[in-house]
């Protein structure tokens, strides 16, 4: 992408209202635009960001044998009277009432419609087990919507959900989500750790919140150090085999919010200097609720004696938009964002020094083209503005590695790689420029690991 | 993907609701699922499917310029009282109070947030030509939805806005999205008309549908017969050059819908062989409106001379919600849908004809790792169930090519390749059989056409 083609509306100011640094830094980036209260615009820049997480996302789920659908925003008000929620559910809902005065309601969370989608379709426990996801909008009337899309009103999830014949096969189906996000926060580059949690209004008597220590984040958690250096399970991992062993190492060792904190149990089981007090973003959970909504809503299926089984279900949520600012609070510095590669709007800035001078154009033209045949996803700074402001953006937005020629290098045949998380430079060769760079970004991809 | 465990109810019966073919194979297929009156869930093969239609609408639009981005779904009361639409937009409108008794409403359109999103940042006639699109989720409260997605209430929508200095750079801009249509319906397998067409609520003075002819059409469409044959600009198109041409080419021929038809002007410039009067589908629209939105909401930019200049502005609409049973309109038959390769949800079924066979087994599972090792989108029908059932399902939603390997056939080494659109068949040795796939579906894909 040429960046004199590309809406990218960075800003010099600090915005006043933003109290956090990933707000102040997403609105400084021009990655989003606030449209209300709690309502975001993801200019492209962001948007970029937003749906490399989400494919992440998606290749994990997919993996772990989850399918995806997607579910309509708007739900009717008919389903949620069915499982109690409708007025359970409070402010935080948004209702409306169509043409016809019928009671409708933008989805917070789906656990009504997909129970009704399965009882709709499934018969028989040979269709066991399932586990459907979408990613789609959801919107939650916050009182004090703040921290910009960290807690907004209208927002995006992953929502899964799995059905099973009994809690034993519901339990394999909440380890595959389990050890499916472990892997999916590692590769966007963030350390999340499991840790049980409260299942507040989903229900049910197992749950784990994945937590990211942050000094920003929104709640006291508390746990095992171990549990940072922990190896995540590899893309070999065998979802339709036993995940219990992976799923007892991760929980073996103390780790839980504070409102499932139990001091004497952190005192008893880790040693004083392994013990971690510290602050967390949450970026995901995961529940397993048994029969809480297929019982009222009967979601049953045949079992092999002809008898009804009323399933036993669990669901799975992560929030891509609240993730983007997490990963920006996990890893940002004095001057912008430090995007880990996989996750990354770019992965290199080619930072053309002398925009107008034709050699330093010509080079930089043909190392663009050069970068987008290796494949390499490339921001070409072509602006005719001087090399303070184009260095202060690919700083600011974080792209991991910024490609530098200019005249004065391109006499001796020589360009510039910095890296922009240790800040390290290397003069390099104009012709091996290409390979260098794809030889640091490939690995950190991490499409593999 | 392997069919047990992919999600995927078809349905035997015909669904009594739906009163158009694509409407009832969208059903049957398990495509969709109604969630309300105009409301539906897309199931995994129809989400599929919509994805696919997505990536090629992204590219030709980012191909064409256009940068991408994501307003959110819901949008405040006021930008719409700015531009006086709020209350002229009827009972369409979906509107809503927040828990603060805030006016909002789900978007129907986004003329209003866009421009509010370029007036917050862009100053300079250097930024111009600028084009920002984004594919959402709209709400229309149609009084009768009907026709499943063909018209439903919330709907996807691909929209794009330009902003030029004037009416001569609006005209150019007009005319890349123009061009870039014509691409994006090429590739998906559709022959679309751009006709003139009125311009109704967005306002202006230049507007073309985009039709697809078919008995099951909305609207009476007339046009000349030779725009059925046009050939369309290729992938080399340069878009920042001249489009003029192309879009003259296009617009010489009479074409028109019957808002706009002139029954003594289509007598007099077609000749009568040529003359097509028949119904169509609407596809995607696109607008010039001048300052219609700029100029109430103060959408301005400063020119070469330090003068304010008041942007001029079109909108470009395609449904991918509506593309879909588009596409199945145009292209079914008795046995079920036939999806051209670039859209289809798979591009190969491998219909394993005797599942439990440890031999037939073998051989199926070989074949299904190297197809997917070829880079085809395969869908391996593993089910244990009769071959009769695996040929209905392959049918019935449209995968375009069948790979059916069987014990007879592997005792002398061969397998079958079934195209569905002709029913052609051709025996191949199984050693052929994924290299023959590679090269019927290739040039299908419609990458660079």
């Amino acid at each position: 992408m040429r960046l004199s083609r590309y809406f990218l509306p960075v800003l010099k100011e600090t915005p006043k209202e933003a109290e956090i640094i990933s707000h102040r830094l997403m609105l400084r980036a021009g990655m989003i635009s606030q449209q209300g209260a709690g309502m975001y615009a993801w200019l492209p820049l962001g948007y970029k960001v937003l749906g490399k997480i989400q494919r992440i996302i998606e290749e994990e789920q997919n993996r772990a044998g989850a399918n995806q659908l997607l579910m309509p925003t708007l739900q009717s008000a008919d389903l949620w009277r069915e499982s109690g929620r409708y007025e359970a559910y409070g402010k935080e809902m948004l209702r409306m009432q169509d043409r016809h005065e019928r009671d409708m309601l933008y989805g917070p969370t789906n656990e009504e419609m997909i129970t009704h989608i399965f009882r709709t379709y499934v018969r028989s426990y040979k269709d066991l087990p399932l586990n459907l996801y979408h990613i789609q909008w959801k919107f939650r009337d916050e009182i004090r919507p703040r921290f910009g899309t960290m807690r907004s009103r209208e927002f995006l999830m992953k929502d899964a959900y799995s059905f099973d014949v009994d809690k034993e096969a519901a339990v394999k189906a909440y380890q595959r989500m389990f050890v499916a996000y472990l892997r999916t926060y590692h590769r966007m580059g963030l350390t999340a750790i499991p840790m049980r949690a409260e299942t507040g209004p989903i229900g049910g008597d197992l749950s784990h919140e994945f937590i990211v220590l942050a000094d920003t984040g929104e709640s006291g958690v508390f746990c095992h150090a171990d549990l940072l250096q922990k190896p995540i399970p590899g893309p070999d991992t065998d979802f339709f085999g036993d995940l219990s062993g992976i799923v007892a190492d991760w929980t073996s060792l103390y780790s839980a919010t504070e409102d499932m904190h139990d001091e004497a149990e952190f005192d008893a089981k880790v040693p004083t200097d392994k013990r971690i007090a510290a602050r967390g973003i949450e970026v995901g959970q995961v529940f397993y609720f048994g029969t809480k909504y297929s019982e009222p809503m009967g979601a049953k299926v045949t079992g092999p004696d002809g008898k009804d089984i009323t399933v036993h279900m669990g669901s799975y949520g992560i929030g891509p938009t609240r993730i983007v600012p997490a990963i920006i609070e996990a890893s940002h510095d004095d001057s912008g964002i430090v995007w880990p590669v996989s996750v990354a709007p770019f992965e290199v800035t080619l930072v053309n020094l002398k925009t107008g001078d034709a050699q330093t154009d010509a080079a930089n033209e043909k190392l663009y083209g050069q970068l987008q045949a290796a494949g390499i996803d490339v921001l070409y700074d072509d602006r005719e503005t001087g090399a303070g402001q184009k260095f202060a953006t690919a700083d600011l937005i974080g792209i991991p590695f910024q490609l530098i020629v200019g005249p004065r290098g391109l006499a001796s045949g020589e360009v510039e790689i910095k890296h922009r998380k240790s800040g390290e430079r290397e003069t390099i060769g104009i012709e091996d420029a290409v390979a260098r760079l794809k030889a640091l970004i490939e690995p950190e991809r991490r499409d593999a690991v």
